[in-house]
């Protein structure tokens, strides 16, 4: 997983270049938010995914990095104070807080505009078809009906009671689907044939559900050290999360079954897919 | 022009259409941004050079629709409090004084998203080489080197004194790029030969920066009622314009003079342009 970040990484490096002159300041905010370090597990699924279907790596690399942009630019908006108000993440001071509110709001703009040009100059050598897909997928995910929407919902139900379905819709929009996208896009740069998209959109789904409850036992349990952002932000807020509907225990056994059913949708890849698998067990039991 | 505006505001209704459940305040919030009135000049542009180049109107109007959003999500995230601070737009209250400061932002960034998704999914007969372009070109005139990176230059120089040439470059970056976008967008959907597209380009640049002159004139000159924001705000931020660098005389007759040459660079196409020729003159003597 080092090793992808840090594949990961080096793209975003060199898709983010520091200019001279006065914009430098945004472009130096946009940095400070997606490099700042991260598990990069979305990346990695693209990574892995494109590497089951033979995708060359410095293609699957851009592509991961535009949906680690995206991913930042999430997380610098909802940390804003008119949203989350959260002034730590990843152990550092959030994008606002380093830089100042305008600025934060403008590169979490900045990085969504740069993650959608990325993707349509994604060398699929002239296949303009894929990258298409890949530009209205991650819009479907991103956008009013998928993590914005689901960030809307989450504000709008704090302090409400909501059901174990009502939680399970809200984090599949707010997490899940970035999540099932990132897989999803490492098959579609490799044109995997329809049944194993399905495969690796089930996979994807699956495996955002898990890792979000796993989220959601680690901001019960963990500390602001451990998880580099504040903790007990939930139920301070009044949030419904499936620990506090169904328990820590059953929450956590909830998303061991999620994670392994992940694991089961790969099993026709392979040995290929060992990194994939061994993620799902990842995400369960990861302490930050 | 009123046609046009019609015909755009019926795709972006078609576009955005009022889902039931929590999402609904999200949607409401968008169509509230961009289907608030406007003079929809970014739309008319996409939609009257496609009509040079023959392209179906509703394939164009989809674009112009695009386009529409994403210079709504500019205005409701340059409005917010800790950007310009505006309580008024187009005559009505601004977007987060009609919802609130997150629902603005979170309305922004889907109206962004929702603009990028719509380009892909274009009815372009298939060519998914001119749906990549359009994507890119959007980057590139809204990104950190276009729009977002004016926004930012904008107000990095609050009370600075910047000369001719820095304001121009400010202000093409911030409201030039995307009328020429605009004008591009037109002749990409309509796969125009090379010497016409850098016509086109060069009528989009020279209108775009009349078009800022004439508006930097109206801030000066008109009343909040006429221009439907607040008027003078430029000149109490302290910022620097071509009016307050040059005066207003010569403001105005570099403005005509941009309007004029915009006009010129349209003489090959001959009678098809008139509206586009009757734009550039429209742009300099608008009082709203």
């Amino acid at each position: 997983m080092k090793k992808r970040a840090q594949e990961v990484e080096r793209a975003l490096d060199v898709l983010l270049p520091l200019p001279e002159g006065p914009e430098k300041r945004l472009i130096e905010a946009m940095r400070y938010a997606v490099l700042g370090g991260g598990k990069r597990l979305r990346g990695f699924l693209v990574m892995e995914v494109a590497s089951l279907f033979s995708v060359a790596p410095a293609c699957a690399a851009r592509v991961a990095a535009s949906v680690e942009m995206l991913h930042a630019y999430s997380l610098v908006h909802d940390d804003l104070p008119a949203m989350d108000d959260d002034d730590l993440r990843r152990g550092q001071p959030s994008c606002h807080k380093a830089f100042d509110e305008a600025t934060a709001i403008l590169a979490g703009d900045a990085l969504l505009t740069r993650a959608f040009e990325v993707l349509v100059d994604v060398d699929t050598h002239s296949d303009s078809q894929a990258r298409c897909e890949l530009v209205a997928a991650l819009g479907a995910a991103s956008g009013a009906r998928g993590m914005v929407g689901g960030q809307m919902i989450d504000m709008l139900s704090e302090g409400q009671d909501l059901s174990g379905a009502e939680v399970t819709r809200l984090q599949a929009l707010k997490t899940g689907r970035l999540i099932q996208y990132s897989a999803e896009a490492g098959a579609i740069l490799g044109r995997a044939p329809s049944h194993q998209r399905h495969l690796i959109a089930a996979f994807g789904r699956d495996l955002g559900a898990a890792f979000q409850i796993a989220d959601d036992i680690l901001d019960t349990e963990g500390t602001a050290e451990e998880i580099g952002k504040t903790a007990g932000k939930d139920e301070a807020a009044g949030k419904a999360t499936m620990v506090s509907i169904m328990g820590l225990e059953q929450a956590r056994a909830h998303a061991s079954m999620l994670a392994e059913q992940a694991a089961n949708y790969l099993s026709s890849f392979g040995e290929k897919a060992a990194n994939l698998v061994a993620l799902t067990d990842f995400v369960v039991s990861r302490r930050s």
